[in-house]
């Protein structure tokens, strides 16, 4: 085994001679392609876009239940666990909207190089905010989603009861009621939860990521 | 097969009949026992704190190399994915590092969950930010590594002249020339490189991390 240096990439000082032992030494980082094939799955980034209430977050953990039961490692970035953690910090102006996107875009970017397929379920507003987390990643590894429900079906179902507290001006900047949504142009795929249950709607998005060979590994 | 929502765990309307499929559907998340189950082990972070120059990233990336290449899933956070990452927008000020890694430690306990075990390597100088990482994190959760060398040793390294470019004046809020580093009072581990090569380092450390169970799935 030669010698080595601490920081070693750039080194020039070794610190110690190598010791024999039973753990292989190697020089610079696993690469993705390693941790895909340990995983049997290729990491990729299933981003979700749609109104209140489309059904991004139902279908995102449902698809994660179904890929997890398969024995794919996939996990969901949502409201619950980036808005109370990571993007504590950031409000609902334009500005932290933007910035919401951008920091969740970067986090899945690092799911995706570390072998997960991770869904991201945000209302995620902003064709240009989007654009610009499919920018940060490689082609291939973002598969934009509209979770297609129109405003009047979202606003028929209120689960939650935002429309109507919307609607009476109690949340400020609401999307579609008093905030833009703007559509992607060239999703990967829609969804459309208007007329096809979130079921289907599941399925089809689980069919997608296995006709695009994210369910094994890259050969 | 039961009817149920969009937005269903909090829902009431429905939206469509359940189809008949080979695709199972279920209420909820998939929990973290669940994909640490699939993955044969358990999540953690890993934190290894220390001066530049003493071995952090290089121990971090062999560990890396030991621990996939055993069949377990970890994943580096570093400078090379962060910095240029989800903290671009941060500089080195007292403020900016203090929200670097509180946006780290975020991170780290998103991946944790995802039943990956990361390790960062970051210099993190300042222990309130280390503690806070900690407290976000479950007891178990969180392994402080202190990467132990003086500076005097980390200084005759100087693989990448930074020590010198800091005394010199043209690095400014350098950590342990002109900026302070508060070294861990009750860390998991220590791995002293001023004495001990950086593979009985990673060996050190796997070791730990098999002793304390993270190499199998919680039962």
């Amino acid at each position: 085994m030669k010698r080595r240096t601490i920081e070693g990439r750039e080194g020039a000082e070794d610190l110690a001679e190598s010791k024999s032992t039973n753990i292989t030494w190697h020089e610079g980082h696993i690469t993705r392609v390693e941790r895909e094939a340990l995983l049997g799955q290729t990491g990729v980034c299933v981003w979700l876009t749609g109104l209140s209430g489309s059904g991004k977050s139902t279908i995102a953990v449902a698809a994660e239940h179904a890929l997890v039961e398969g024995g794919r490692l996939s996990y969901v970035l949502d409201g619950d666990n980036v808005r109370h953690g990571l993007n504590s910090n950031l409000g609902f102006s334009p500005d932290d909207r933007t910035e919401n996107i951008r920091r969740i875009g970067e986090v899945a970017k690092l799911f995706t190089d570390s072998g997960v397929i991770v869904f991201t379920s945000f209302i995620s507003p902003y064709r240009a905010d989007r654009d610009k987390a499919r920018a940060i990643m490689g082609d291939g590894d973002f598969v934009e989603v509209l979770v297609d429900a129109s405003l009047e079906t979202c606003e028929s179902r209120d689960v939650k009861g935002l429309y109507q507290k919307a609607r009476a001006g109690e949340i400020p900047e609401f999307t579609g009621i008093s905030a833009p949504y703007e559509p992607p142009e060239n999703p990967e795929l829609v969804l459309d939860t208007n007329t096809q249950s979130v079921e289907a709607s599941m399925e089809q998005l689980v069919g997608y990521l296995e006709k695009g060979g994210y369910l094994g590994a890259k050969a």
